[in-house]
């Protein structure tokens, strides 16, 4: 399996809700350094996954749309903790979403896998990894 | 599949026994920077993988079983030389059993696999990864 | 000169005021990977800058005081924009404020020079840096 | 699964053909910082999954033959782009004919499965991962 | 003393003259992530040392200037061994003069010196460090 | 002024006397990541501050002196704490003796600045910094 890889980040605020958050549950932020893992078994004919400056493109548009936000006051996300776990399967989502669109070109639509990890610190991230054809 | 992963560290002595182990056959020592993976399907009502804080307190209790040790005077490694992978297993295995302790929280159950990385410099690190049903 | 640098990290949020902040404007949060050096012409009798578990305590209480917190709703910081270098220098004054408390222990009066660096992301850090008998 | 992980880099001049490189279809170049992971399920009676001096060596060698190169100029690559995906490949096939010749000791033959990473950039890196068996 | 720094990156190809650099006499390449350090005694009004969106678009303009392309061919590079050293104190000449031009904003020019590093691998790096003053 | 910097490290036990060292007064070990900067204010005809394969060298060379040992049985270090802060000044100590040796090559002589910091975990590390005049 080949894979390519690439690297953004995101700075957002937000508050949990449970008692499990402890002093989390304040409303505080976070900057996620996002890596991005899209796998796919063979090569094209350039030699590549994926057109890597698309993908870079991409997931720049995708974290663009949580860039200082609140993410609080998305009423997508109304009810739900944004976890960073659960922010790497709506990033993971929305890649998806784009790949279909044609948004990362040819090559998008023969990704098979792709991993999501956003670290939030220097000692902890957490990932999404998934087949590209789970995501509904 | 989701994951979490936290990172602690561990300060060790050691020696090996066998010729491939070359200058490490002295008494030297090592840091190991370990990161633990925790790995499972879905999440749970609070929107995590497992409570964080915990896995933080439970990595950090079993790190100081080891810590600030000469590990060949640690009679349950006696006869066995503790390399990288040896401790990456040995740290896999009582976070098990820390998880089945319940030392974890109600999301320790549910962790599916786990992977435990052993950086021990720069250049070179060592893991296991594996079923949490696998360990015995 | 002799250093030590210890590292920890703290979880905010806050807003910008000023147009050069363009969408920082907004309320948004970052996680700030903190490193702090303690610089020391010579080594006390145990051969050490300071007692790093001191330091390291120091630094953890000054970044509990701040962690997960809107700052924007922080007294002292009304009406100032707390950037990443304005941090920086907050911290570094509540150290030097620790060191003269006694909060490092003795090699703590004897630290001359320190510096505070936030990491905002893999891309950017700020830092202050002066002798430790200029702040006020 | 227990896994060893080494990492050396190479230094080299490319240059790519097909619209979607670019300006990347000038001659320029990159360091790739290269991390080999050697997966295998057991351990030896020594207690490791390789000899790391000799998976450190035979990827030092592989690398050699790299580096310091116009890969515009390799005969074995006419007519290929040297993508960073394809360089994983090509190191991970010279590799696994390393282990096979018994550059890697005994251990070598018993790997299982490899991943070759090269980072290209802070931000960017491309991956091969293969069973060692799927190498003719 | 305040300071920013911000990290980007540049892929180019060269060669060396002279025994001491080996087989780096070759055509070959590298990728620079390039760190540049603003300091200045003082923060503005806004708190901050410099606009870093501004810092970061500069950096990106001087790097873009030399990305993907073989410096051998650089008119301005004739006769010079572009060394790692060498590109360190050429960025900084360049960022010294984009901040005389203006395109640093008002901050810019208040910048009193600057660090570059280009990182050539994950083991070897170069600095140009000096007041900004001082470029001519 | 320029700086060149390079990485190793080197695998050492050792334990400590002193009550401020809790249990690090047992016997255990570290990985030390040391980075060495050498500094100066001219680049030689080559456009280098120095060769930097006789610095990895040099340093290497230096290194292996310490490597695989208990530092408790070093006679030169008898009744004097190992510490991280110590062995950053013997490091700088044995550098400048090889560079007045001439291992560095001519560029040696003219480093008037060396950095040595030694990197022993993630989250702590410790530095010695001097102008190479000053060593004894």
């Amino acid at each position: 399996m080949f894979s390519v890889t690439v690297r953004d980040h995101v700075m957002i605020a937000h508050s949990f809700k449970g008692d499990v958050f402890g002093p989390a549950q304040r409303l505080h932020g976070a900057t996620y350094v996002v890596d991005v893992e899209f796998k796919r078994r063979t090569l094209d004919a350039d030699g590549i996954v994926i057109d890597i400056g698309r993908a870079i493109d991409a997931l720049r548009q995708v974290l663009t749309e949580l860039n200082y936000r609140n993410l609080d006051e998305v009423p997508e996300f109304a009810g739900r903790n944004t976890t960073t776990e659960f922010l790497a399967r709506v990033i993971f989502g929305r890649l998806v979403a784009a790949a279909k669109r044609g948004d990362l070109g040819p090559g998008g639509a023969l990704v098979e896998q792709m991993r999501v990890t956003l670290h939030e610190s220097h000692v902890a991230s957490a990932s999404y990894e998934e087949r590209t054809d789970s995501a509904t």
